[in-house]
């Protein structure tokens, strides 16, 4: 599955630490930034009705390696690339670079979930929204 | 009303940002942390069923005038004061202060609503709330 | 001093919270997001060398009001606007509107600061600084 | 190495997000809280002098695999466990558990290094510090 899509994120102010540099939270948040942003731009959103159901997207595992610091006011440049599309599932990276260079590569999965009420459970992808991360990916 | 209820909030490095400090932000979550403390003191919670009604408190207003900085690790004291109990509204301050020192004081207002699907309307403090409130104040 | 800049901000899910609104501490880090893309517009940075000087800018007053929620993937305009540009201060308000409807207003009060590695000290405006901050007033 | 460490973290309204759970991204900021209190119960600061060198521990990587939601107010318990202590870097793990149920575990790889105005260096764990950890696990 080929499909990359960036966004880019300037850094804030609020995002820095005491080590003059991100705190690296921050990129889980990155992460997850611009995941939805490829959501939107294929039409969809992670907090929508299917057929008359709240579907979600919560993750089951989040991991980031740290290359390089960035600093404030630096521009990440956010690539989103989906790793494996499943039945219920859906795994992709994202890499951050930073004035051409790698500064760190994060990895998501996450999982389909009806949610209602009293808590959230696993659904296979509904077919309408299945179609349009496929005709993206 | 005389009231006073005092946590205390350890800096995270998290907190902190490149200049070496809390970052500002983050006194308007502590000033929420000793809120929502003082609301369980008193046997209630800012996200609460009365009488079957989902009822929150959105803030309207708040404020903070900030002394000296805080540092990583330091352990700020939080004081909570009520400082006006109104017929929908709660008026409150928190004054912040670290070794013996007051580095700021914050200041909100908030008011009673009632949290419907589609939104929220303010409604008068329900009874039974108002009661652990005033016996508390 | 009629000066008036612009920034968009796409509002992200980590800026929600279980009332499925924005959290209100956001309101203050969206206030300093326009600020410092306001003083990169005039070719500044909150964080830098005037004469060889490490200057910042801590707060010494936030305040915000809150007229109506903002949520998820909301769009807001953030419109900064200098009230008032001092000896050593820089008093500033931010305007947060969504769908052409005002939604809150924040003022700050921030103290031009020499930063040292013992803390910092309020200084003057810097004549190179305060030029820059005037020709965009 | 069987040392264990333990903190109780009271979910804050602040860290949940619209899904009414607690934001995935707070999971890595609790890691951080309860391997900091660890440091601080050995006698020891993440941000520290140690022969006149500024010693810090930067992340190569985190990750955390996520079980089951926690909510506001919930009472999470943070244990905190050193899987290596190597040369250079530190890897601990911190499983989060909540009403006696395991819902995340976290990892974590930090290297020691010497913090510079220009940046960072790792360098082997000093042996004032290393002492001290070695001593805890």
């Amino acid at each position: 599955m080929p499909t990359e899509f960036t966004v880019t994120h300037r850094v804030q102010f609020s995002e820095t630490d005491m080590a003059g540099v991100v705190h690296f939270s921050n990129f889980f948040r990155w992460m997850e930034e611009v995941e939805h942003a490829w959501f939107r731009s294929v039409g969809l959103s992670v907090a929508m009705l299917s057929d008359e159901a709240h579907v979600g997207w919560p993750r089951v595992s989040a991991t980031c390696d740290f290359f390089a610091p960035v600093r404030f006011e630096d521009e990440v440049k956010l690539t989103f690339r989906i790793v494996k599309l499943g039945n219920k599932s859906l795994n992709y990276e994202v890499e951050f670079s930073c004035n051409g260079k790698r500064v760190a590569l994060g990895k998501t999965t996450s999982v389909c979930c009806q949610l209602t009420p009293d808590g959230m459970k696993s659904i296979p992808i509904p077919p309408t929204i299945r179609q349009k991360l496929e005709s993206a990916a």
